[in-house]
């Protein structure tokens, strides 16, 4: 099988992790097992000690692209889930992943914070927390992602669809 | 296709990476793209900043460990090379991980240490290394692993064989 990696990029509460679990859960009812690589699990497992310095954060999105890519080679489905603001350090993942769906969770800063449970948003708009993306760091959209979709226009259920049907189109998945 | 994790264990210069490179070409032969997941790579691309105290040669390994999960769950082939000294981690890696097969690296500490390239056993037979597998640190041998090679004895090829006739046998390989 044709492995891959889908890749969400945007913004904190922009709906990565839940369009990535909606998205596992399309691709298992076709049978097939994706590695979901988000948050908190790729924190505790790979990144201990890391923090969440510019360094830190470039290092987390680093190890994600490596996993992605040991699964990708080897025939499996990736599903990584990371603001992942910058431009080149998505680049590097794409270059090295090769099999690479970049899906744009586009959604406007005002509409994020709004969905916000732990409230980082409020606490960063006081500058309570410092380089957070969106507000005092910045999030380089993408210019052509292979996905783009608007989470405060589109309902989930469209959102995966699109992202299955270019799975389709691109032939990692059949039709 | 079914996922599965071939995990080397045993002393440093036993001939793990020898022979995950021969295994790993076995498989592609065979039109199968293993993940191999061994030393430098690993300490390179995920495991930046945590030495070789116990705590973080542990944490090396939990972090193979993971990664090996991703790979085999989704249906890959992983290949991981580690010391792994300790049981009670191998047998974690074991139930995270699933589709499993250990594969001893056996090889008496002596004939290890003429083979080593750079030089580390003679540093640690001389206090200069302190904590070294097999010198003045414990290496916990496997009791029942899937499979037992002696590297000293048996050619790289036969012991290639061994593996992958372990692999056809537990339904991983076609016969």
């Amino acid at each position: 099988m044709k492995g891959f990696t889908v890749w969400f990029t945007g913004l904190p509460c922009s709906g990565k992790t839940t369009l990535a679990r909606r998205l596992e859960k399309a691709l298992l009812e076709k049978g097939r097992v994706s590695s979901v690589l988000d948050g908190d699990e790729v924190r505790e497992r790979i990144c201990k000690g890391l923090g969440f310095s510019k360094e830190g954060r470039d290092e987390n999105i680093r190890r994600i692209s490596f996993v992605a890519r040991e699964v990708t080679k080897t025939g499996g489905a990736a599903i990584a889930c990371a603001i992942s603001p910058y431009k080149a350090l998505r680049a590097a993942a794409r270059a090295e992943i090769g099999n690479f769906i970049e899906v744009f969770a586009d959604c406007p800063v005002k509409v994020c914070a709004t969905r916000d449970v732990k409230g980082m948003y409020k606490k960063a708009f006081a500058g309570e927390i410092k380089n957070f993306t969106g507000v005092d760091d910045p999030y380089e959209a993408p210019e052509n992602p292979e996905v783009r979709v608007r989470t405060d226009q589109e309902s989930e259920e469209a959102c995966v669809e699109k992202i299955l049907a270019k799975l389709r189109a691109l032939g990692y998945l059949s039709a």
